[in-house]
């Protein structure tokens, strides 16, 4: 197995996209990444989609995508693991590269969501359909049942949540890509509408449309290329749950993000602590705080200590998300694990402009599907 | 890359099966194919589906299915190439198989059709929604433009279309896990009702329930195994072509099928005329046909001349299908290429009972997605 590259990297705007159809945003993604890398050359297509036949009546993307490209006959797969789905395209691309079946191999993923389906429900297929949905859960349902666990168990605050959505505000505010680049107050988040109590609308990621592609080749490609610094895939990993909550013996836990993290650190040969920046899956605050902790960042239970801190803003010692996050960004589901490699790539780079972290060397992306039964964790480092 | 074994396979009967949902009839094939393997040394999984979202109301199915086999941590990831999608499964698992990273990857497809959902149109998901779909075509029309188109060009007939029909049933009368195991006449097929002028109800697959798994391993632990003569996995290739049947310069010709198969014969080192034993993707009697001058069994336009003279028969001198194929067999979408794998490696065990074809020692496996946007080919050989 071979050292991997990323050699570029592009995204659409996240948001309401009403005049882009779900082929034209990955397109244009695909396009953006491309001319980041300087090549035309693609040997494979992988694409992550939680759920295009149900968003927007289309299966079948991966030749779609392909054909759209101009880039037929290559072989082209859409791969599914819910909202981690991204995350997944990416590692399946990295193993294609690593294997040395090829040299350049785009991957990334795109979700078209505002276009009239019944967006709860079609989320909700991410759980367990026969024994959670049918009882009428929801997303924001089962997140809220953990973030009430987590306040119980640890003393975790309505305020220490409210804080994880005003600091991904805060950076998304400058990110030009982001659906939602404005800042927020706690006031705000704690007098939103309430969704699933505990949480509020402000608590939770938004309902978006977008795609983020990545292009992947091997050292003797990533150097010829030479337009940019170069990053190397340091760690690729990827780990399951239990796909119901109520089967799990903790439901504060996310024992797929531990168990992908730890596979991920075995590889890139790291503690927790080397990371300089971090993109995790923060689909409602309390999802940020137990990604944390399962990322070994903070003991069960002592997440929020470290928000309260503003250790976790651009500028503190743990910086996470500086792209404004799943929640200011914005979360077309298919795309965010792969939009999360995007922006690390600028961050190692240091092309993040106002929201760069300074000297950042390795980064981290961790994605998940459902409620965690499924999670994809990247490591990224930059090679000056 | 080494090389990668078959260890074990294992199906559900095909069929309309309200007793079983999609995780049970996964289980059950993958708990056959890990009996047949004589282990239960897992890495990782692929599932093939194509669209569980739309058909039972469940994404996510990877980490649902590593939960009810008791998997869990292992990676677990959908695959979707539409009708390819169990085809693609088995291909990535080959690939990490083959590249080192796993020892034992199981690989398969699952779909549960009948649970009532609008499937007509679930399945034109495959096609190009927003160019064909929206303009009211569906897939047995789609089939029924290139029927068409080759009985104009090459003077292929009606009879010649039911003669495919015909002899797929007859081998599938011979199949246990056959949806429908009896034969038919070109008669009934010539009389059954019109669904999409020229083609009858008898010359389109069935909608179907079902799951196909197959154990992939490295040759050392195939070796180890040593329960069944070995098969190897000589070629695992894929290819894409326009997604949109008016967008190709032939619509009686499939480009993603001859891609793939030119690739897979390179890998494999053969010429068509060596392979002893095929199951391809006969969605529709003229898709057969099609298969065969794509996989250069015929020249263009010969192809129904080979079924007049029987030679696609058990028997005959390029046995097709003789599992019944998706005709016969049935033809649940997302399990369908993973259950070609299934009878191949029963035929070139030697354990095809009433329906072994005599002396098989490669066999091609080709599955489609779309009307052929998408494509697999799979060589196995049989190690005596």
């Amino acid at each position: 197995m071979r050292d991997v590259y990323v050699i570029g990297v592009g995204m659409t705007r996240f948001g309401e996209l009403w005049e882009s159809s779900l082929r034209d945003l990955f397109v244009e993604a695909a396009l953006a990444a491309m001319d980041d890398a300087g090549t035309d050359r693609l040997e494979a297509i992988y694409v992550g989609c939680m759920s295009s036949g149900l968003f927007v009546g289309q299966e079948h993307i991966g030749p779609m995508l392909a054909d759209y490209l101009g880039r037929i006959p290559i072989p082209a797969t859409r791969v599914e693991t819910a909202c981690a789905s991204g995350g997944a395209a990416i590692l399946h691309a990295c193993l294609e590269v690593a294997a040395g079946v090829s040299e350049v191999v785009l991957a990334g993923g795109v979700e078209k969501m505002t276009d009239g389906a019944d967006v709860t429900s079609a989320l909700a297929t991410a759980a367990d359909q026969e024994y959670e949905v049918y009882h009428g859960v929801t997303f924001p349902g089962l997140y809220a049942l953990m973030a009430r666990a987590h306040m119980h168990r640890y003393g975790t605050t309505r305020e220490q949540l409210a804080k994880v959505a005003v600091k991904n505000h805060r950076h998304g505010a400058l990110n030009p890509k982001a659906q939602y680049p404005f800042e927020i107050t706690v006031e705000q988040v704690l007098n939103s509408s309430r969704v699933a109590d505990p949480l509020r609308l402000l608590d939770c990621s938004p309902v978006s449309d977008g795609a983020a592609a990545v292009i992947l080749a091997s050292e003797e490609v990533a150097r010829q290329a030479g337009n940019h610094p170069l990053v190397r895939v340091a760690a690729s990993a990827q780990a399951t749950g239990t796909i119901a909550l109520h089967n799990r013996p903790d439901i504060t836990r996310l024992d797929a993000v531990e168990q992908a993290a730890k596979e991920a650190y075995r590889q890139a040969e790291i503690t927790p602590d080397k990371v300089d920046v971090s993109e995790v899956h923060d689909c409602f605050t309390i999802a940020e705080l137990c990604v944390m902790e399962a990322l070994g960042y903070a003991e069960p239970g002592r997440a929020a200590a470290l928000v309260d801190a503003g250790e976790t803003g651009i500028g503190g010692g743990m910086p996470i998300n500086p792209s404004g996050g799943l929640k200011a960004k914005g979360h077309p589901v298919g795309a965010s694990g792969a939009a999360q490699i995007v922006e690390l790539v600028q961050q190692l780079r240091g092309e993040a402009n106002g929201r760069q972290v300074e000297n950042a060397r390795i980064g981290l992306a961790q994605s998940m599907g459902g409620t965690g039964a499924s999670c994809t964790v990247h490591i990224l480092e930059g090679i000056s």
